[in-house]
């Protein structure tokens, strides 16, 4: 019986602060950076598992050292066991009498439960020679169900019911199938509305991202009211109305500011607002909703788990709702937040960029479009234009759109040159910088 | 102008999980434990500040790791001008641009900035030669206030309300610290409720509590509902119709087991409910108040921030708030959920235990009492017997009162001996337990 018997972890790091790629009004200076997992067992396939956790920068080492902690957790586990009940491993991760005092279930320890639940996810889908979303959507309904923990969500969402969300989509899933390998699933670009870009540059991108077949663009806000004013006005001088233009305040504003704020931005047709304030506010983010409806609440990108999303459905506190495929613990708990979504008739729209956000959470998208929601409408992915040319599997746009990968796997391997040269601190892309530094 | 020079940190465990000693319906085996912190200056003064975060044993390696992430934002400040502006040197912290990604606010990053503010604000106690709370105590509304960042508080606190809330407490501070001095502050314990004591254990425990002094004691509930029932009634024998008997159910249910499994226990008049369910569910928390009252519900020791428990206050999900000395970011975050606690008029009941939680939270309750909250009324600080003999100042108990600390600092400092003997994997303590268990 084959079992994991290595756990290797990297602190990668790229210095993008350099261009201030990344830059909005709460995180001015990121270095995107992934704590990453390689698994691998000894069944005599070659096959790994690899997963990661995005963070910015200065901390990817305690990251990394969290997902250490997992080590036991993992090695000496048989493969097929383990692969067969996914359900079970992830509650043997999340509910470690120990380790939940970390947490329970938010940050560090949970991005590195996270990390390890996806790179057991990439060695299933690879062993079973197709991509995740694939491997997802081909599971029926109460395999689904079983991967997810419903434990502080029966109040919203029980067993029964998302057996029921399943079960109704049952029926279009090969039509639907179909439709995604033909037409890809619809993106987002975020690139031309980074706060650290100049006016010029905007416009510029802005005029790209049309030409490039995208429907929906965003702006960073939240700095400087004029500033932003001035730049939501060229944007829309520029795309013309009939593209959306999403705003994103990453968590700036208390919620009086907020209001006050969006109030000046909507002359100019904002489709959402995202992140208005704190990820933890629920409700907050429910009385600003209601203060500038109809402009809509998108938020998600740093919710900590199922049970804050849970809330901010209940309470009506967005419209849009952003899964992340780093953030929580990992594909079984973005099912349970997409079923959650389903049930309460809210469109998934995930947050993306990073390192390989967007390589993972295409899987997600695609997999509610197949199985679950059964739809686009209204539903985009975000992309951002970094760091994809590290990735053995990165995502491929075509007229605004992600073409569903087919390589087997979650698309999350980065190169091995890539963990070589930009591990930190000792790879040679950071030790020449070091030297640099010093002169 | 002397400067932070020295940044020590310790993985500090204790083997409890030997004894089931802090045995609840989650924590089936805790090893209490401590990512300890030790700063020094170079006044010359020979004083240290110490700090720690808690843990339960596995993970306390990535919270130690977390500390370390800190030290280049304290080596090499000016202790001076850090002391003079504690409300920045916190701000300087939780507000990061890359390490606020791992929470943000919340978790082991959160919990890591929460020792090196605590230990910060020992040093501050000791070089003004008083205890913590007397520090606190005697400063004025204005400088209370500086300490508090208002992010994210604005629609439930502002500046202004808090700093009326101060100066109505102002008039009576002198009185209230001889009321303090005089009399200590009341204290309730959980020693005889832990999961894993017999029902002659419990019964000996009860009588004790009350020969003690204890008007207050506490019994874990929520892993068996009969034996919930049981356990309640001999407790309630036990100690008669005038001793409070809470109950405490570790995050143990969903809101519908919640509201059945308290309604079979309020036969036997329970004075409040504590953490019926996920901290992260103040919507949850608020359905399980509205259902069973008029018992009433406590949370706190693992609510992530000072956002969270807003929301609880304006949810009016909770009757009874119960800060944690070592769970948010430290004094400064405690100080502005005391001042929230105070505008929605609900009584502070602070959670200890564990390694050195009664030690230092202690002096956050007498700082409420004489300068926020201006009252003990229906106000208890949790008391567990344990660890304390680590310490250099120890909580000291007389007739179930807390006695006021009067040693200069925030009584966080743990004996040279145990720094050395219970470090982890290291110290003699662990290095022998290994030998024993591979014999």
């Amino acid at each position: 019986m084959p079992r994991f018997t290595e756990f290797e972890t990297y602190d990668v790091r790229f210095p993008t602060s350099l261009h201030l790629d990344g830059s909005d009004a709460m995180n001015a200076d990121p270095d995107y950076s992934a704590a990453y997992l390689i698994l691998r067992t000894d069944a005599g396939d070659g096959l790994e598992g690899h997963g990661f956790a995005f963070t910015i920068g200065r901390g990817n080492d305690v990251q990394t050292a969290a997902i250490e902690a997992l080590r036991d957790h993992v090695v000496g586990l048989e493969v097929e066991s383990t692969l067969a009940d996914l359900g079970g491993f992830w509650k043997s991760l999340v509910h470690d009498s120990q380790l939940r005092w970390l947490g329970p279930e938010k940050g560090v320890i949970h991005m590195a439960i996270g990390a390890v639940v996806n790179a057991v996810w990439d060695l299933a889908a690879k062993r079973a020679g197709v991509p995740l979303w694939k491997l997802l959507a081909g599971l029926s309904p109460e395999q689904i169900v079983d991967l997810v923990d419903f434990r502080y969500l029966t109040d919203a969402l029980t067993h029964d019911e998302a057996l029921e969300i399943l079960r109704k989509a049952e029926p279009g899933r090969a039509e639907r199938e179909k439709q995604l390998l033909d037409h890809g699933y619809p993106a987002y670009t975020t690139t031309p509305g980074w706060l650290g870009y100049d006016d010029a540059k905007l416009v510029q991108l802005c005029h790209e991202a049309v030409a490039e077949g995208f429907g929906q663009i965003k702006l960073k806000v939240g700095a400087n009211l004029e500033d932003d004013v001035r730049r939501m006005q060229l944007a829309r001088e520029a795309v013309g109305p009939d593209i959306r233009i999403a705003i994103d305040a990453n968590q700036r504003w208390d919620v009086a500011d907020a209001i006050t704020w969006i109030e000046a931005l909507t002359p100019y047709d904002v489709w959402w607002v995202e992140e208005p304030t704190s990820p933890d506010d629920v409700l907050g983010h429910a009385a600003i909703a209601r203060a500038i409806a109809p402009t809509r609440v998108a938020t998600g990108e740093h919710v900590q788990n199922r049970v804050v999303f849970k809330q901010l459905l209940q309470a009506g506190a967005l419209s849009f709702l952003q899964i992340d495929s780093a953030r929580v613990a990992g594909v079984n708990e973005n099912v349970a937040i997409l079923l959650l979504a389903a049930k309460f008739g809210v469109p998934v729209c995930p947050h993306a960029g990073g390192v390989g956000l967007c390589e993972l959470v295409q899987h997600l998208s695609m997999f509610d479009l197949v199985a679950v929601s059964g739809s686009t409408d209204q539903r985009v992915i975000e992309y951002v234009d970094h760091l994809h040319e590290h990735f053995l599997d990165p995502v491929v746009m075509e007229a605004g759109h992600y073409v569903a990968p087919v390589r087997p796997g979650f698309s999350a391997e980065l190169a091995a040159g890539t963990l070589r040269d930009f591990r930190y601190p000792g790879g040679k892309v950071w030790t020449e910088f070091t030297k640099e530094q010093s002169k």
